[in-house]
């Protein structure tokens, strides 16, 4: 499969960024797929794109170009600066294709970061439209068999009454009727299901979530997954949480302390926006242990740390005979070396099952996710074996070993 | 399933001591069932013999008795002193089942724990003889169906060379010559399997591992299993490492430090039988990531700490783009409190199993040890996913709800 | 010297009880000085009064009973019970001294607290008649030479405007006008103060805080000093600190998250009270490190720990050459038991400085504050260096050694 | 002052280069002086040698360069490339004047990584010889005042019965001798001390611990200090003991675990070097809490973390009625970016007590080591306490303010 496209919205955010340096990395053999899912067996035996050929294009509310960010990113330890300047040109050749976005209905502080041009901008229906010519000329202008759309854009505040937009007709009337209900990241998804381009939204903002908007992708058949990239503490979470399930031992008290210096960090201190986020980082303890007593998840900003995240989390259980006992983790993970090859991999399984016809959710896409649409179960393991089952009904091999190679170069 | 009778090797040890604790509460009401796996479903499904029908007996190399040893411990914090009150009578009943063990072939510390009865014999025949002796007297006087042999005691030095001991004819041959590299465990199994008991080894001492047990078990139809139950900080390496292997994240150092204060702590100091307990800890992590450049258990004895058991873990990976993170944590857990609900549920499970004539390894059974018998998968999701998979082709039902009852009362 | 008397204010809180607990078991032998600062040279070479000898009573607005109060606490761990059934006769002799406090002007959620009787008053100067009779027939009742009055009382809302009340004139006109910004603590230390009685606001409410109490305090040649007992998290931190500023080490972030589960935990859920207790726990920081980029606390109520408190610190900080580095710390204590010493420690001093006459702030006592009264040094190693020369300027021993006995009893 | 010389046995190890990059990107205003304690008041009010003045040079006994050794550390994060080119003629011209050490008895890990060269030599007086030989040069080519020799060598087993060198007589006869037992490092030291140039030995290696080398220092009028830089681990404890001394707070147990990954952890793992550092480490805990039960330090080889070093503390101890507590800490720093500042303060300080002719041991500058020479008092607060004594007593002012600038150049 050739002549994939990758429009990433929030295309020079530190995950976009990474993700792209990542991407052209791999293409020069100037890294290797650690990181990688779908290098993985079963999943490397699927006839997924290559890396190497995905192009790259998107929009942006901010300022600035891809190189300055991932120069900015390598001051504080990744990428490593000598990978920055290997793919120096390819990232001026993806800025090219950068085209302004909307912050319409984001939230106040998104807004602040957005520059005057991304707001001018009045009716939701102009909106729309504009947002989907822009990415039909990049399919155009590239020749691309698909477009996979994928959200990368700060978090926005929860939609109140979602509701509200359960069919396809209430959407399209709220877009008409210039509701100032309908968040951004909504706006970029109807825009892409509505245009048959397959859709991801990698952020807890709203997006394809909306009934409506479900009913669009199948009724275009398109596929389409979300949301909250599961990354960090939530994913050592997902991991850990079976495991005192299936021990029997109940958790009294589950405290989640996260720490975090980049854009993302800011943006969260906006109360409205931090909501969103821990919507769906604590359903998944509520989902695995039923009978927890106290669950809570913070999120705060420190300046120091830059696109590094650290999680604190303090787990107060009970085992026989009443017994109290702990377990305490730290977790110190650069957020965007994490998220960026979760991108690459949902573009490269999403591309695939559009090319099978596999419209709709993609429920097997669960373990990419903190709230996976129309998946009740959060347990990781359990989530990944749903990938794996998927790849080897469609002939990925469990014999290919782990250290099989992404096919990095094409001809 | 009534009649199932329990003997405890190392029987007024802490584990052993928790789990007679545990028992005789949930029969008396006095506790729940937290921490026992067969208290879920579909586990819980099963008929299992009811917790509050087993009978309990067993060998012992040191002086004293239960009540004392569940005094002690209930003044470092588990088991309660009401509950250890509450079940005061029935320890003592209990206390009057048990018989002198042997040290034979346990390594110099055992041997120095260990009362001089215990150290008289001589001949490893006899020594055999007198164990079957009391195997059987303890089930005829309880008129008991089936009686569970369970290994509870110190660690012993690894066998070497254990290939020696591959055919059951060898086997023979050696405890017909004395040969004093058969250590005590494996001579208790022996026991065990040639009197048709079900036998599981819960520490990390030889036991039934050599192959002319195994043959044994299959030939006179008895289930057993082990080895090393997997309490505390393994059980978690198996929860989280599976994690770091599913993302194709690549861990560098995985670094093990573990401080405990209880006997099995003064026994590892002894560089031999360290060795044993490091082998299965250490073998969990290299099956579930080939990969990993650097892996080290550490293993020290800190007397203030009682019965409790701190493990510090350190875990130095690189993902997407060399990018160097770290996860850290640290357990704090009572050894006893976690292991001694196993022991019940391995006891129940392998009842039942001889119940239905499943002799032989159990490898359903691989969820509760560190070095499963006859089992490579060491991702503790999977492993616990095997043994539902067992309830549910026998009738065990996944409705049951979490919070189940353990009928803890017979009629 | 004798009859020295112990009035505390929240006589039934978990501080109150584990400091009457813990004198009455050191007078009846039952227990060791083990963090009794007083108990160690030079300390214990002055002429303080004996542990032993002290007689307690005390202000409550909650219902209850010190046994209650203990046997509670014994079942999270500390005091042992034991102990408690050892001393329940004396605890029950100081519960008949127990008299209504007032919860005046406290706030919100320690009213809730608080019984109906405890409200009724309605006029200031009424409370604080009733409060100097309650202190003074304690006096008269048991002929003694002196009482230390010690506000445990739970954390009120920092007064607003503070300098209204800068001159003691001020100060009684406030209260003749039943002023509603006039705090119950201020209330409790006036009548202390006015009466003649030594005084020590262990907590971080107001207190004797404003300047027309201290005004009071010199006027009538009474000690006192405060505020907010240093025990745990912040301890540790003003023994830290000075290490990074001793070695020029910059420190960009400095994060403390609390997670407690008793009364206090849910008192500070209440953001009013909150901000009291933050203004002096981050105070210590800013005025060891005055170029700290960033430092935050926060206290979070996870109700199963109970009395304990768990503290997680993780520090920024950047070295020789721009080298980022990390510091963290996690600190699992009981509030109480270690609060509770202090308690005795302070009453000790206090009324030693009030048989000298040494009236006024007693600076010398900052090494047990977070906010200590007229003392700007936060390291607490110099606040103790002050301690111990006072005690060596008062004839104090050095050489007595650290195990020297507290004379815990008398005749 | 001018003319200062600095030369460093190890001179291309990574605390040697690190001082070396540091002191020229300083000269060069490439960096500040974060780290450096004579930076602070009152010592940065004394007549020290400037950093920009300090000529570099040294014995190693590997191949290699220092701007090879500074490459490679930029690569595991510290320093900076960019700060590694802007003064890579500078390490250039150090490296010149690098001249082969001896390997001569410092153990056979030691001997294992210098080059053929090194152990060429045979008689121990010629060894010393070449060596004096080496520091006059050095001193006569840069025309300078006095040099200072740092001991800055992997270190070395520990000297049995020390007490054999007692006397200057008993060491040079032992030299002449051709003792097998006479360390490296106290040949260094004695050719140091007997050409009149300062001594500081940084590591645990005995350099001029030895009776005899005390004396000749007094009998020459050489200032000499050493030993064993407290970097990291032990400067968290020395900092941290001392309260739990002051609050009179029981320490049970204290288990420190080290993993690092540089050259030094690779020493450490022979046994023999490992005695020598766990020697002062453990020291320093017993001096500040004679009544601790159980103090044990490990230190392991993580290859992975290059020159980076995690530490994991684990503290269990007793507090007021025999309550248990604990307290955690992990350190993660680099060893090299701690280190190299101190090398530079101590450089500085004892140059201007030769300048003042202040000879022998410099017990103020005991806050540098974990096993000050001549010094008893291990408590960190106090041992800093006496530095700034010292400078105040010597015209220091304490006024300037702590971000007073090193004067970092020229005349």
């Amino acid at each position: 499969m050739t002549g994939t496209g990758v429009w990433l919205i929030g295309a020079r955010g530190n995950v976009a960024t990474m993700a792209a340096v990542g991407a052209r990395a791999l293409a020069r053999g100037e890294t290797e797929e650690t990181g990688l899912v779908t290098a993985r067996p079963p999943m490397a035996g699927l006839a997924l794109p290559d890396v190497a050929d995905l192009t790259f294009g998107g929009h942006e509310v901010r300022e600035g170009s891809l190189v300055e960010s991932a120069r900015t990113m390598a001051a504080g330890g990744a990428p490593d600066r000598d990978t920055v300047d290997a793919v120096a040109d390819d990232l001026r050749a993806i800025d090219d294709r950068v085209r302004t976005g909307t912050a319409v209905n984001a939230g106040e502080t998104i807004a602040a970061l957005a520059d005057d041009a991304a707001d001018a901008e009045r009716s939701l229906a102009a909106v729309v439209s504009r947002i989907r010519d822009d990415y039909e000329s990049f399919r155009a202008a590239h020749d691309l068999d698909r477009v996979v759309v994928v959200n990368l854009a700060s978090t926005e505040a929860p939609v109140e009454e979602p509701g509200r937009y359960d069919t396809l007709a209430s959407f399209e009337d709220a877009v008409a009727d210039d509701d100032p209900g309908l968040p951004a990241s909504s706006l970029y998804a109807y825009a892409a299901l509505k245009g048959g381009h397959p859709y991801v939204n990698f952020t807890p903002s709203t997006g394809s979530a909306l009934g409506g908007l479900r009913e669009l992708a199948v009724e275009n058949g398109v596929p389409h997954m979300g949301r909250d990239a599961k990354t960090g503490e939530t994913l050592v979470k997902s991991a850990l949480a079976p495991m005192f399930a299936g021990r029997n031992l109940h958790v009294m008290s589950w405290e989640g302390h996260n720490v975090l210096g980049n854009a993302d960090g800011r943006v969260l201190e906006d109360e409205a926006n931090e909501a969103g986020k821990l919507q769906s980082k604590g359903g998944v303890l509520e989902g695995i242990l039923p009978d927890i007593e106290h669950n809570r998840v913070r999120i705060d900003y420190t300046p120091s740390l830059g696109d590094w995240k650290t999680a604190w989390d303090y787990i107060h259980f009970e085992g026989f005979l009443d017994t109290e006992m702990k377990l305490q983790f730290t977790w110190e993970g650069s957020d965007s070396a994490l998220a960026a090859p979760l991108v690459l991999d949902l573009v490269r399984l999403v591309a695939y099952a559009d090319e099978r016809g596999e419209a709709g959710l993609q429920p097997h896409l669960a373990s990419f996710f903190k709230a996976p649409l129309g998946v009740d179960d959060h347990d990781f393991s359990r989530q990944l074996e749903r990938l794996r089952e998927y790849a080897r009904e469609r002939g990925g091999d469990e014999r290919g070993d782990a250290g099989a190679e992404v096919d990095a170069g094409g001809d």
